[in-house]
């Protein structure tokens, strides 16, 4: 078994973003301008987005952190967006999710310049990715797909289940394994609430991506020998000996199922740091288009 | 075992649809308007868009079908399509496809206003299906689901295998029968040329879409009894014995798998019906939308 480590990875990446940056530089030009936006005080969001503001200065992006009260209306914030989305100087807009209840996720979203939205929220990025063209993949799937590209994994004519069908991460996840691309070209089963044997499903599975947000779901009985596990997963449970009161815990149960299958992600460690790296991927391509 | 009579509820389809434009001409509107361009001389091509064109008029919709020659420049077709744009009177455009050579499918596509594409081709239509926002579905796809729904075929919880990826049928399909809606919430696995094992996927299957174009492909062998069999094959095959000279052959082997599956779509008379049915919704959809 070999773990797939998302934080080295993603450190691969990020400095070799950073040589990027530095040659914009070299050229005259400007680097790289992440705008991120965060509503309230949710504590896993904070975490999330000083990640990302962090891996900005690291890399040398310019990174703006636009705060508002958990009670700023809808109109505020979409009038936000759309002076970042006419502003020459930011190449890419975040909104940290998820949002007070009295404002729409969806108008949010499609309030966002596609060509700005780095995220892969909106339908026009979502709708390309459908087709095939050039688009924004929503950061956590483009962060996996990274981490397989990485490690040389091979997907083409396996058999893959995907546990969730959110929009930003099962969704989009299985229609990048069943894509005629590299990294590509699984066999890949959607499964959900409504899929009746997901064990049996799993069993056959070569690659299986647990993206349901339910900590240990994926048993060590639901796992082939010498599978490929991703988990995308991360819960906070209450964890008395933690300073912080909380522990992060994956989809799967790590200790049964690590030592059954080839690969496997770890929860912290694995696709979280990848996530961020292709955010910043992503916001180097918009800055790239925008210059 | 039940024929899927897509011409009979094509037919239910289109009348009531003749009742709700009968009822906004007493309310002094005007009738929906689908523009229909066609490129060149291809046969199957003529047959399709004039199929649309005498749906309208059995209707009550206005048509307008441009004809182009072969020759025609992207510009000039993509100055067309801008012209209907913005004409209020246009409530649909649409552009049969395959365009010549030196046309690029995607830059037509890309120029058509989302809100007046009624085959749901434009990325935004695409990308508001897979977030399950209300959106312009792809014809053929969205006809399908109309079918299931007039049986009442039950879809909750089934395992579906689509085989063939294709931006605008197998991709959608999959898309549209596992999302979390009624006729949705499958458990799909969507196949395609890297399967290896379409078979085994295809006999354990309880409802089977054929999009891959390979006449007689699904044969008796790879279905289970009971299955629901949706061929969206429509291949011509010569035929001496027709005055035509061709046959319309689906994917699937109907004389072999017919007596197996508890209800199929024959070819023709299917799925091809109900495209023109949901082309024919959409439109009035978007002149609801448009008035």
């Amino acid at each position: 078994m070999q773990i797939l480590d998302g934080q080295l990875v993603s450190k691969t990446i990020k400095d070799s973003l950073k040589l990027d940056v530095a040659a914009l530089v070299v050229e005259g030009k400007r680097p790289p301008h992440l705008a991120a936006i965060l509503v309230g005080n949710n504590g896993a969001s904070e975490t999330y987005v000083g990640a990302k503001v962090k891996a900005c200065s690291e890399i040398g992006f310019k990174s703006t952190l636009i705060r508002m009260e958990d009670s700023v209306t809808e109109n505020k914030l979409l009038s936000v967006i759309g002076d970042l989305n006419t502003d020459p100087d930011v190449d890419g807009i975040l909104v940290q999710l998820p949002l007070p209840k009295h404002i729409s996720d969806e108008h949010v979203i499609m309030a966002i310049d596609p060509s700005k939205d780095v995220d892969g929220f909106h339908p026009v990025n979502a709708g390309k990715l459908v087709m095939g063209s050039p688009a924004f993949v929503s950061a956590t799937p483009h962060g996996i797909m990274l981490l397989l590209e990485h490690y040389k994994i091979e997907t083409k004519g396996k058999q893959a289940a995907v546990i969730g069908r959110s929009n930003i991460v099962g969704r989009p996840m299985s229609i990048l394994l069943s894509a005629n691309t590299n990294y590509g070209n699984s066999t890949v089963t959607l499964c959900h609430s409504h899929t009746h044997n997901l064990k049996e499903i799993c069993l056959r599975s070569d690659i299986i991506v647990a993206a349901l947000g339910r900590p240990g779901f994926v048993t060590g009985d639901m796992v082939k020998p010498g599978a490929v596990i991703i988990d995308v997963g991360i819960t906070r449970v209450p964890d008395a000996s933690k300073k912080s009161g909380f522990a992060l815990k994956g989809d799967v149960d790590f200790p049964a199922v690590s030592p059954k299958c080839s690969y496997i992600t770890p929860v912290p460690g694995g696709v979280g740091p990848m996530t961020i790296a292709a955010l910043m991927k992503n916001t180097f391509t918009a800055c790239q288009n925008n210059l």
